[in-house]
């Protein structure tokens, strides 16, 4: 049990084997994520996240810890939550605790907050933790003052909307009670919300004043971002960090493709090849998707929304269909939007025996877990952790004989669920964009309004170089005359603005 | 022989077989161009080009022969040329002037001034006839006014250029001599212009007037666009269709991975399977080339000068490399930069015996044909029209023995030199766009200042739709819920604008 | 105009310029063909085809060129015809006569009876001809006994089948009528032994016995030999070609992935990318052809009768489903069977407007031409040589409006008759079996029964290997240890003969 | 615990939780595996393995369970161990000894000698217990007879090895000493079967005298056979499983396709992606394993001392290569060539640091553990297990700084030691073959010679057959008419015996 009360915090994550185990494979992971490696290098001596007080929110996994430690070399003082409530690998979080220098007795890494398998209650608590840069009260226990991050670092949103509702609720005077059709998790959110304003009444307005700005690199959390920027409610500035190139072609579709294929395996064992795998969303998660599925020999069925996107899936070969239209000839329903309802309990209902399900959008609720649940008559058998066969009744509009599916990480993210989340590689590259925006938030903060922001290309670029010379890649060099010819400089950037890669 | 005498011309473009199989394959081509056809019948009672003189330079090929077709059915008088000597299809030429409801005796299409294997004099000759909607003297037979385009739809820029560079030489008072490192086409030009001002002083000035819009659906051609813009030298606002994502993202890929290959085995018929190829650039282009090549099985290596295309083309499971590295171990090599001097003839010396050569960027100087031209001792074999073995001298710094390398449309666009470009469907996107610029361009431009635009992302996913519905696919639709969760219409847009598909 | 009268034939195949372009092609290919060079070296002394006459019934390609060279270097001499009646490229067969070392004022090759587009009538003529290696009656002008082959190259079995016919006809008195069911074919080729025999009684049982044995190189002409010789009415030895390994796995598989496609954008230009093609059959042929078109992004869809063949469709990713369920859905329809009745009429009227059909397999009754050119009201459309455009009456129990079908080569090999049939590479496999095959049966004749043979898995490996290298790829060598450790000969062969590759 | 008290054992495999999760797991399977459900349902009356004492080696998983169930169900009496140390699922095995109808209390399923993680000395003391269907002393407690299988179902010949040499040992008289440069592994056969000889003298001689014959599913297996019979001394019949088509081309090729992906990603996490992986041997399992790598967008390196597969390689656009060339490039290098010493130390010692070595072949003699261990001072970190990370000392020809390699199961199969082996739908054709073939031998050993023998081709369309309607595949059926063209008969076999898919 590892004990680490800086701070005045008392938590344990882990037990000493997975430490252990933990700082074996983040020592293995740095060779992988040759971007995050470079910047230590590069940062070495000037350290410019000193004084930086980071709250993350993010995926707590073996490259997150190298994140963290790279966070760290560079200066700054780190706390840590998962954003999802089954992604921590418990041996990372134990891991980053215990820190490159320490040892389990003496930890003398970060604070982490997080284990694979919390509750949603256990979910929001850690994600207030995160704000607490103090003695566990919340404020400094050198000068009683208030201590919390002045900069965030967010994956999904929700440390970013805890501190913006908090603040709403702040001015509002008071917590508004849950709707009837809230769903759960907003109705645990308020609870956490009105805890917090009674302990401590204009905590969230004190935090969010102090914070700098914020980095954030999902397709849903920047989207809130912008939604708030474009109301004029945002808090503080914002940088996207998902539509830097490295990140959203990349992280979104190459690591997909590496590990919805790794949740799916070890999951279920089940043979991909042959089958039928309806992919909802043809983005860059949905692409990955695709990719991997037809790669392992299944035939892969493509739904859309959008036109452009869905002539891309006909052009590469895939059938365009409707979920309606095809649920019953489906092997495996993968969603990948980031919308909800994509999967409806009724759905389930038609779908063949045995059918895989699984969501690597954003939200569980892009699979109508509570609908599923609802069902009068079915039945939940947990196979194994992450993996539960529900069983529709049979008969009464139901097929006869009954059938069931087989849902994974309850409807959350599956490759994180099921598997250990985007590899290294891929990570290095979306976590050398969060760390370059960090140091750029936090070094110029000042320069920044309160809009959302994107990196500049030749940070791109730059990101993109170190990991092609990490694969063996030889880049050639545009001459002189070329690079007029052509009318950039020879050291890039290469592209306009709105390049589309 | 086909004489159109209509404006004062008389011309000749092709003979009466070549009309008819050129009518046939109009009609054809229609059937895979539902793009251009749903145009036809939303605009057919509006008419909307009525009174637009178009002026078009782009390959005039049968789908060409569509768009033609299609803006005169809009109401368009339209004049056009080929944007490469070698991209004409005489008997879509001939069709053309026909047109759909002429005869061969009595043509009642369009003048067309255009043939397979124009040598550069012709070429620019003929683009000089595209600015006179006249009696051949550039002036209205009936006013005696200068009648000339009050539109441009360009491919390439040449037409753009042609009236920007007389304007700035009717400005300076006199075309400038050639120097001495001036490409021969430059020189050419030159000689165009002195002629065309000594003719009719002051003609391209007043041309450059008339001329409401120019839509322009090349990478190339769209950078010259945006570098006059930058200079303030742009004369009329333009429209950049090739960055519609329908045009860019289809066009350039799907387009090239079709006619590629089609262009490879009609120039050679050397089996690609097996042998290492080489792309040069990973844009679009180079992306739809390696698609092609390895799905016929060749072994594919790619160079690149941007780390982003470089990384996305190493995920994608390609060597990269520098050409200087590999030339020597290539059975086929591919430009697809835009840029020059890609492929040298010190590169072509160190080639294998029989290696192909083809260029699928824009301009013939991506491979330095004048270089090769000058090996001492070099010759020519012509195997076939468009098709060059270049034989290089035994010994001397060379291969002992000698060797050869087949240089495809003399390092022209080889996919409309040696194969007939992209096909219909394809270009049923892009044109689609064009002609939506052109309504766009023609019917507002008088809201648009002397800049470049890119077309609303609502046409585009309108182009896509029609497309999409044509190949079977079925688009899901939004309910209000989930368009009000992700907050977009649920009749589209769909995307943020610097979505990168 | 070429004239050869040796044998006292005369005859014209081509024009000057098409032999000299077919020598320039023949010069090229020659490099793509490193197995039959690789024996011409090795042969290049002991000449073992010396007093071989060969009678060769195999596509008349640039490809097929180099392989009646190769026979005559090692010493043969040699008659050609063509397999099928579009498949002659002119050029090649020009220069085929005009041979090596010869001019076309002094043509020096071998006589050649064949040319692009012959009637039956003319094809079955031509076949005749192939047996008359004497002055024009079939006999030695200079002995005036009955000269014919005494080995032959087929590819289909029609040589072989005339020369049985002939003998069976000869042994039972007369050529019996055509039945009312028979082809058209078959009432052509009963005309042709009966005028044959009028002229020559007992020719063909004469010609039988002269003959040492044939080589095959098709799936259909092998399972022909071994029907015969399960009759015991094989009338000579015969080696099938076609099971070698580098023959069936190559040229039917990765000859046809390239020239399938080659052949649909001759014939049509029509984008293969987002349509629906089926693919009837998923031997080695159809696997090429799913492959070439997947590459190009069709979505591509599979019917078998064999289980295990449908299995491996299923597995590689592929819809396996009957033509009947998915012909209107249908864009492209491919048949590579070898068996009749693929494509219906019924088909064809079901399908959707201008959909492609076209046949790889072997003959032209896989698509029941005769039942289209019988459908009431249809009418036909010739877009270009080998290229139909079929269309349909409206209503009456058809699509209302009309629909047409494109049909290419009129249902015969539409890679040949649209395209120019496998590329030289793949073909060098293929005919390095064949060469080794006739050396084989010429010099060792007297050890084969009546039977049918198939090379040796030695000589397999060994044309294998010259492949491997002109592709540049490095083999592995075992060592003595490796080699006795899986107890085979460290220089091969490396496989059991059950092995399946 | 689980005590298994029949025949006189006592053993334990797993805890109840194991047992419980294995049924479920066993439970899912079975719906996967519709080849061995077939039949169960087939012979369920008829039951015709009754009195059949299967003894069977081959990795116990839960794919396994559903075979060891179907052969239960059909009347066998089952004894089981894995053929592999590593490829023991726990509860699997827990689950087969409890068995569709037991407890964990009572169980009722077969006695299973396998637990993951066995000790060379373990693994043949599992596989001695195999021949003892008696009461422990290999003797019926009953009769007093001696008691062995009367049927082997092997995979890679362990069992039939140890029957043949306790046989020869026999009649020789005596076990002889291990040489000095035996492997260990014989040490320890030969221990085994000298302890064995010495507790029961002729004992080996009666076992094999009882069997009445050997079903036998692995090339290396395979090839052994046919050895010992090739030399006389084969003891009993054999039918061999691995060359039914849907077998060798569907379990090598497709399984590993999916387990090669599931080993590497369970034992590394590491980005498959813009990797280079090489790929030693292109038989159907390197086959699969490229095809596998590919998809996940590695660039793949094959290589290959059989020229016909190296040319099929190359032809699939992989580059082919000797490992002593690329070695220093390579990311992932995998074996698959049931050969011995692919991979040496030396090769592991000029490896890119951390670069991933497995091996899916057969023997863990692809990689030269022994090499390995022997580096002088080299280090082993096992990072978790069957994941070691071999640490090279810095300098001394050594590469400065020191690099690791990362080896998986220890150079045993990593597709089972890393993962859980081939999935349940592949197994399902393999296992179908031998439970076919199971029936076969023993209903009709007295047909059969010492020799070794394949299934009927309609026994393998059979199989296949029932996978294709599984997975929803349409087959076509031949019409009369054309099941006579092509002279077979409309419900198969349809494919001449040399045919190779």
């Amino acid at each position: 049990m590892i004990h680490d009360t800086r701070g005045g915090l008392e938590f344990a994550v882990a037990d000493l084997g997975l430490a252990e185990f933990g700082r074996k494979e983040i020592r293995l992971a740095e060779h992988e994520m040759p971007g995050l490696m470079a910047l230590r290098r590069e940062y070495a001596d000037t350290r410019p996240l000193t004084g930086a007080r980071i709250a993350g929110s993010l995926h707590m996994t073996v490259q997150t810890a190298v994140l963290i430690e790279t966070l760290t070399a560079l200066g700054a003082e780190v706390r840590w939550v998962s954003c999802n409530i089954f992604s921590t690998q418990d041996h990372a979080a134990a891991a980053a605790v215990v820190g490159p220098h320490g040892t389990e007795e003496e930890p003398r890494g970060v604070p982490v907050f997080a284990w694979k398998g919390e509750t949603l209650e256990e979910y929001w608590w850690c994600t207030e933790r995160l704000f607490d840069f103090g003695d566990g009260s919340g404020r400094s226990s050198r000068s009683g003052h208030r201590l919390g991050p002045n900069m965030l670092l967010d994956d999904g949103g929700d440390a970013t909307l805890l501190v913006h509702k908090g603040t709403e609720f702040e001015a509002a005077g008071a917590v508004p009670a849950a709707a009837d059709d809230d769903p759960e998790e907003y109705r645990i959110i308020l609870e956490t919300l009105r805890r917090s304003l009674a302990a401590a009444p204009g905590r969230w307005t004190e935090v969010a004043t102090e914070i700098r700005g914020v980095t954030e690199e999902t397709t849903t959390g920047v989207h809130r971002l912008y939604q708030l920027a474009a109301q004029g409610r945002l808090l503080f500035p914002a940088i996207n960090v998902n539509d830097s190139v490295t990140k959203s072609k990349f992280d979104n579709r190459y690591g997909i493709r590496h590990s919805l294929v790794d949740g799916l395996n070890r999951g279920t064992d089940v043979l991909i090849g042959g089958k039928v795998a309806v992919v909802c969303g043809f983005g860059d998660v949905g692409k990955g998707c695709a990719e991997a599925l037809a790669g392992q020999g299944a035939r892969v069925i493509v739904t859309e929304v959008d036109p452009i996107c869905a002539l891309q899936a006909l052009l590469e070969g895939y059938q365009v269909a409707r979920l309606d239209d095809v649920v019953d000839r489906a092997d495996i329903v993968i969603t990948t939007t980031g919308n909800k309802d994509i999967i409806t309990a009724d759905h389930m209902a038609r779908m063949k025996h045995q059918a895989i399900v699984g969501n690597v959008g954003h939200f569980d609720n892009e699979i109508d877990m509570a609908g599923l649940a609802a069902v009068p008559g079915i039945r939940r058998i947990t196979i194994k952790p992450q993996v539960d066969e529900w069983v529709f009744p049979s008969g009464d509009g139901h097929r006869p004989g009954g059938h069931s599916v087989l849902v994974l990480s309850e409807g959350r993210l599956m490759n994180l669920g099921n598997a250990t989340g985007h590899p290294s590689f891929v990570m290095s590259n979306s976590f050398a964009n969060q760390v370059i925006a960090q140091v750029e938030l936090f070094t110029k903060y000042d320069t920044y309004a309160c809009e959302v922001y994107r990196l500049p290309k030749v940070l791109d670029e730059k990101v993109a170089r170190i990991h092609v010379e990490a694969l063996g890649g030889e880049l050639t060099r545009l001459t002189k005359e070329q690079a007029e010819y052509i009318g950039v400089d020879a050291a890039g950037p290469f592209k306009p603005e709105h390049y589309r890669y």
